[in-house]
């Protein structure tokens, strides 16, 4: 790509983000429908001036990479883990529960191959934890008891997401699934969750004592990002999604940041508040890039939008999809109906997964045209519905009931 | 690119850069010189671990888009302009005499084709602002007097570069040179200079505006950088280097801009103070970039160590680079010896628009491999002798003599 090209694309896209974000603020809606929507707007879908492209995709990808190493840094260990039992529970029946809905419903309606049946039911299991997390920040809500559950659940369907992910992709290469495989990776993805904070915690011990040494300004910005960069790289390596590198590098670096048996490791507060003041500016220019990215990635052009076949296969899909991830928080205990009703909600959106997912999908032959196009358009639409209804939720909920 | 290697990558130069610009700083040597060797060791020429890419070089063209954004924040247009005459004397004196003395050497010692002489002797036309600058930073020299000369006639002699070169590449294209296009260029390149700075200002006045209302966090870092970057696109599309256009987006929000019939633009100290702030550690992050993709960039392997020809040939273009900027600046009046010696060094370092020179002259078949290895070696010697030359001048003199 020639740099004038990707320089003006750069423009584009920071500007529109900030433009529809604000626009979207104005009318009350959560900012980051706003920059959905300068990506669809200025994408192919409708005016066709930046398309996507490998650099964008790049930069997409550390912005959501820095995103969730913000979420991590600003999350309490404490509360994730006390929230863990009800996460676990969460996450596990909001992948079962839209997988065997979305299974169900293309089997035995629409009889598409096995295959392609398990592969749509896996694209609806995944919470994109990215837009869920910026709509709980646009509403204040970050901080929240139920922000840590839908935290703590859309981490762990990620993770589930990307071991069915594998295992789909052996079996459509190979015509079997092998168990073994799948446990390998899961197996490298909690010792990652593991190991991984507390080597981050390390190496930002040895970041500190450098950075009071140092002469030369601009030590932590390029340290930062690069620890966290090997973080997201070091999780792919595992066959975890890499954003999940970005959470661990932020839970490690985070002021209430403790270790069972490690004292030594306990955080400086004011190191980690040096550490978010520098890296804000950082992750507020690349995570608008991410959000973008996503409407550029939709093509609303390429959607028959006359054939009756794709409202019927698309609607169903996403009565599977909203409903599976809504029942999900019906299973917890010792909640009260609305938040129950604002958990499962917070769940409702998809978004890189579902289209890692369905881009799979189609490469590989197993969905095709229309029925791709179908997914993208649940994907799109849980993705724009579930701030509003969030957002809707909280207005109603008297402050006692949700806290 | 995929995710993963972009991600390693990234990590890599990073953490590369620091290293070796900490260890550079340890040994009282420039940081940028650190900064150079990393890509050198990590690159083709050793290691071979990261090889120059197109996302990287985009990375590393915004790496000096906002090293100049940055160097123009920092100016005082007021020093800059009463700088401005002197600053045009050792300009062109510091393009004519390169020029000349590199032209007569490849033509009357090494009987290159005219195009070839013509092309060698443009090549060591322009100094590298972006190093000159980083080195006078690291020496603490940024707000001297010397360094406003020292930027002023690097401004200006990476626009005579530009001129140059593309009245070359046409005479190499079509055999024949056409003075009105490379007037077309030089209006071009007056005119953004003169309007850039007011439009900029003016958007940023709005952008102001924006700010106090806006409840959205980030608005700074998206609106500031696209600011930045438009500006940079719109000095490529007029066909001056897009770094020029960080350098005037610079100029326009640094808190001693003013106008004249202009008041209503004056700066808002406070607000240029909060830009500084928020725009420091994207800057620190992405310059190093630039640097360590210039030492990617040489193949120090490629190069025939042992032929004779080309020791004779670099090292006769290395005098004629070397003496030819140093001897520009005594063409001033009223400068000591020793203040005359510091710019004429300062101006030696060739970076960027010397490997696009070579480059073009390369890919377009009037270089060949050997002489571009030479012109290569030149580059990196120039880029390489003058920080520590410098830092030598400035330990030799007493304050006094250079103020």
């Amino acid at each position: 790509m020639e740099a004038h090209t990707f320089l003006i694309q750069l423009v584009l896209i920071l500007f529109s983000a900030r433009l529809f974000g604000e626009l979207a603020a104005y009318f009350k809606v959560p900012a980051v429908i706003g920059e959905l929507v300068a990506g669809i707007i200025i994408g192919p879908s409708l005016l066709g001036l930046v398309a996507m492209s490998n650099p964008i995709h790049l930069l997409a990808e550390i912005g959501i990479i820095l995103l969730l190493f913000e979420v991590g840094i600003e999350t309490d260990v404490g509360k994730l883990s006390s929230a863990g039992m009800k996460a676990l529970i969460v996450a596990a029946c909001g992948v079962i529960l839209p997988f065997v809905l979305g299974f169900i419903t293309s089997y035995y309606f629409f009889n598409f191959s096995l295959l392609a049946c398990l592969f749509i039911g896996s694209t609806l299991t995944a919470t994109s934890i990215g837009i869920t997390l910026r709509v709980l920040r646009d509403l204040k809500k970050q901080k929240s008891r139920e922000s840590h559950i839908v935290i703590g659940s859309a981490v762990i369907d990620d993770i589930i997401g990307i071991i069915l992910l594998a295992v789909l992709y052996e079996f459509s290469m190979s015509g079997e699934v092998n168990l073994w495989n799948a446990g390998k990776i899961l197996l490298f993805v909690m010792l990652f969750f593991f190991i991984s904070p507390i080597l981050a915690k390390g190496v930002s011990k040895i970041i500190k004592k450098w950075n009071e040494k140092s002469d030369i300004p601009g030590l932590l910005p390029t340290t930062i990002i690069a620890l966290i960069l090997l973080c997201a790289w070091t999780a792919d390596m595992l066959g975890a999604p890499a954003l999940l590198g970005g959470f661990a590098a932020g839970l490690a670096l985070s002021r209430q940041f403790s270790f069972p048996f490690a004292s030594f490791l306990r955080s400086s507060k004011e190191f980690s508040l040096r550490i978010e003041e520098q890296m804000k500016p950082i992750v507020h220019l690349f995570t608008p890039i991410f959000f973008v990215a996503i409407g550029l990635s939709l093509d609303l052009k390429a959607i028959q939008w006359g054939s009756t076949f794709i409202w019927a296969l698309s609607g169903s899909l996403l009565l599977a999809a909203i409903i599976g991830k809504l029942l999900s928080a019906f299973f917890l205990k010792g909640e009260t109906f609305m938040m129950k009703l604002v958990i499962g909600t917070a769940m409702i959106p998809r978004g890189e997964v579902g289209l890692i997912f369905a881009n799979i999908g189609l490469t590989a032959g197993i969905l095709q045209g229309d029925v791709y196009a179908a997914v993208i358009l649940v994907i799109t639409v849980t993705t724009l519905v579930a701030p509003f209804a969030l957002r809707w939720l909280y207005s109603l909920a008297p402050k006692s009931m949700v806290r």
